[in-house]
């Protein structure tokens, strides 16, 4: 993609977030968007197919990359262990696009269609790790098992970080997979009565 | 609900997922489904908002059986061995339903919206198994993640289950939270190289 095109690709999704943040996603239009980031109605429509995907633009990239990650770990790592890795290989990713994905969670809270989605999109995001996984050799329904624990530690860790910035997402990551070792450690969830 | 009412909604229950079954979910109107049922389609609008919801219907029930699991366990248990608990008051209510909710899996399975339906309904069940943590005392997202953790197990037990009843669901339950401690114990997602 040529700068240009790009650069325009990177206004429409601030103007964009701008605009929800201030007047509501439900009563933004693509032409107001367009109109902020001073290109045409049709040139946001040459980027996106509507207002809504502009917050899902970075998905696909972010798939690929834990994707790659994933295939390239090695080949003797228990499936946590090779997800923990992939995560921490995108911590660069998000830490570049924190000035959108903060902001953009609380636009996404604000509409119930927009949480929707996003769920719809994280789905997508666990079926996609559990298949890299079972390219590895990790049984069918135990991919989806880690692939699901896997996503939850990622969303704990992003929530913290983009609650507060100031401790790096690394390392909210590193908390967040402890806590699960803790919580999920052996014997854990059979509590004093020695059920199970 | 008087008998006859309580036995229409069965009816129309069970209607409804043979029809989605045969035709397709799309394909199929209320008024088909309470024809069916033998049933006026007044009936059915009584009972059900629309032929989606049919298919929901127990999700009230689940989430208050859980909720109210969740608050009666012993205050001293770990969050997960409060979940196990929980997933393990509702097994009957889960053998009661299998023969409506094994079909059910797979017209859900073939239609993208209803995917989508269930997957909303699953963040809310998730939402409030939190919401119950919480109330006991733990702490807001780590809340969130012991929720995440658990209903991933919840599933990958249900699947099993689905798909081979001779084992009976509360082995699945276990085999699912021995998984979840094995792939989640100490040090497992850590690897050889002794990152973090």
């Amino acid at each position: 993609m040529p700068r240009t095109a790009d650069n325009a690709r990177k206004r429409l999704m601030e103007a964009a977030l701008e605009l929800f943040a201030e007047n509501g996603f439900e009563q933004t239009t693509a032409a107001q968007i367009a109109e902020r980031a001073g290109v045409t109605e049709r040139t946001f429509f040459r980027h996106f197919p509507d207002k809504r995907e502009v917050l899902f633009d970075g998905q696909a990239i972010l798939g690929a990359a834990l994707s790659n990650a994933i295939a390239a770990a090695p080949p003797d790592l228990p499936p946590i262990a090779v997800l923990r890795q992939a995560f921490n290989s995108v911590v660069e990713l998000f830490e570049q696009n924190r000035s959108f994905s903060e902001p953009r969670q609380r636009v996404i809270a604000a509409s119930p269609a927009l949480q929707e989605r996003e769920v719809a999109k994280s789905m997508a995001l666990m079926r996609l790790l559990a298949d890299a996984l079972r390219r590895r050799g990790v049984e069918g329904q135990r991919a989806t098992l880690v692939a699901h624990a896997g996503l939850a530690v990622l969303g704990y860790a992003l929530t913290g970080w983009f609650a507060d910035a100031a401790v790096p997402l690394r390392e909210y990551l590193d908390r967040a997979f402890d806590e699960l070792h803790h919580l999920a450690g052996p014997d854990m969830s059979r509590g004093s009565d020695g059920e199970g």
